[in-house]
């Protein structure tokens, strides 16, 4: 089953404690593309500038995702700059340039409307709104966001979430929008906005997956290296909604399995900067890391 | 199988965005004893002051706590007095009288030098080290430890740990501990110091236990309300190490469930103030959060 996703393709010059890279493949809808390729087809509905090239094109095709809503407009593509210290928990931003992307009117492609899955990455909620009024065929529609969004444009973020399935939010987001201290009351307090199913995101302290009467908490993999944490949360997203699709409609059912895969999909994306560490992901390392999960997390019942 | 515990017994006064108590019940050795006690018999050594009571004593008592190591000393028993904000995480301290503790000098009766099981309580690591060299028929040695020790006696500390089996830690305290901001690296270099087994405790994040080679993470039971976090890291301990005395020298093969018993006793430790939650605790109660605890955990192998 076929997932579109909407979002931003960046250039992203990224420093951490352990290196840094300048003007590097980056952007919401991109980690999520080429983390979700690895469970189902993936379509991408993006704007880039004059600037970017075949060159940059090539993971993504490596990737077989499709780039035909990948529209190219007049100007440069959107850039990113941010540093992260010894907490890698959140990064600075040292430099925003939206470019072509303060112009950008998501035009999602004809024979792409009936996609079941639909993502809604972090962008402008009324941009996100507007791209699910165009895919009128979705059956599950998941979106992403984030504080900038949430301060700044709180009432169509609202009205989107009428509408959204699934939100993926990180534990910090999920407070501020709700203005809930405590996670399952916050929790309760989205879903009473309409999402059926709210994935709370929590960094290096792993997930929170709550849907219909059952709560799910997966920790985070224990990496004794973390090169640069950009991208996580969009890989995960990106396994967690890839694997979903790739398990037909009723992979409902299978939320817990899929916040697994989002785990591992998140947990390589942060061994390396920018999308190197997914474009050299193998199917067996995925399924190494996936058991490893369960080896961290397994214990007998009370005896 | 016996476990002595030496720490603190204290009067908190406790506030919270949910309440407070003034002069409760409350310290290390307390919280700790009190959950203990649910697995395994427990033998106390403290400290008290003259305005400690039979009724402060009862508690203890009611709990089949040995309270033959609980000495009366002339002057006040040990004071403590902290507020919590809305983050729940950390308490800031408004009062610390030590009172009696100032020069506290433990004394483990005759009888109770070969107790198998060993806990040093979150103490000055002097007087950890003084017991120790008491408790000469100690099979397993396990030790907590704050901030405040790491910083004003690191060497005392470090002695320690080259005796302690089981480390007891926060996530901010082995970070501090070690100079290692990942977790997995600080976690190795407090094993090069001594312990084999590190149990990190992240609060509402859960818990990490490194033992041998294996490495388990169990996420906290998402609570709806919390009361007071105080007590909490203690009571954890005491069903942690309360579990492993019960399952005999051999409890060392039950790292996980230990810790998910830990983690129980925490999760309902911190639903009220005081002592309050875990003397009207029940056994019916206990194994219906473990369940819930294999319920909020559990998922299937990829398929």
């Amino acid at each position: 089953m076929s997932i579109l996703v909407v979002g931003s393709v960046a250039f992203d010059t990224v420093s951490t404690p352990f290196g840094e890279v300048r003007e590097a493949l980056g952007g919401s809808a991109t980690h999520f593309s080429v983390s979700a390729s690895f469970w189902s087809p993936v379509r991408l509905v993006a704007v880039v500038g004059e600037d970017f090239t075949g060159a940059h094109r090539q993971p993504l095709l490596d990737r077989n995702v499709d780039i035909a809503g990948l529209t190219t407009a007049k100007g440069r593509t959107f850039r990113w700059s941010g540093v992260y210290g010894d907490d890698l928990n959140s990064a600075r931003t040292l430099d925003t340039q939206l470019n072509v992307f303060a112009d950008f009117k998501p035009e999602v492609p004809q024979a792409w409307r009936d996609t079941p899955l639909l993502f809604l990455a972090n962008i402008d909620p009324e941009l996100q709104w507007n791209v699910l009024e165009q895919v009128r065929g979705a059956k599950l529609v998941a979106a992403d966001t984030m504080n900038y969004w949430i301060d700044s444009k709180p009432e169509a973020l609202k009205k989107l979430l009428g509408r959204v399935d699934v939100l993926l939010i990180n534990d910090g987001e999920i407070r501020q929008l709700t203005g809930e201290r405590n996670l399952v009351r916050a929790v309760a307090a989205v879903r009473r906005l309409g999402p059926q199913a709210v994935v709370v995101k929590r960094g290096e302290h792993g997930v929170l997956v709550f849907q219909g009467t059952s709560a799910f908490a997966l920790p985070a993999f224990p990496l004794e290296s973390v090169m640069d944490p950009t991208g996580a949360g969009d890989a995960f997203a990106g396994g967690f909604l890839g694997y979903l699709a790739s398990r037909g409609l009723d992979g409902e059912r299978d939320f817990r399995r899929a916040a697994v895969v989002g785990s591992v999909m998140a947990s390589y994306q942060v061994e390396d900067f920018s999308l190197d560490r997914l474009m050299r992901l193998t199917e067996p390392e995925i399924r190494d890391r996936y058991a490893r999960f369960q080896e961290l997390t397994r214990f007998s019942p009370l005896s």
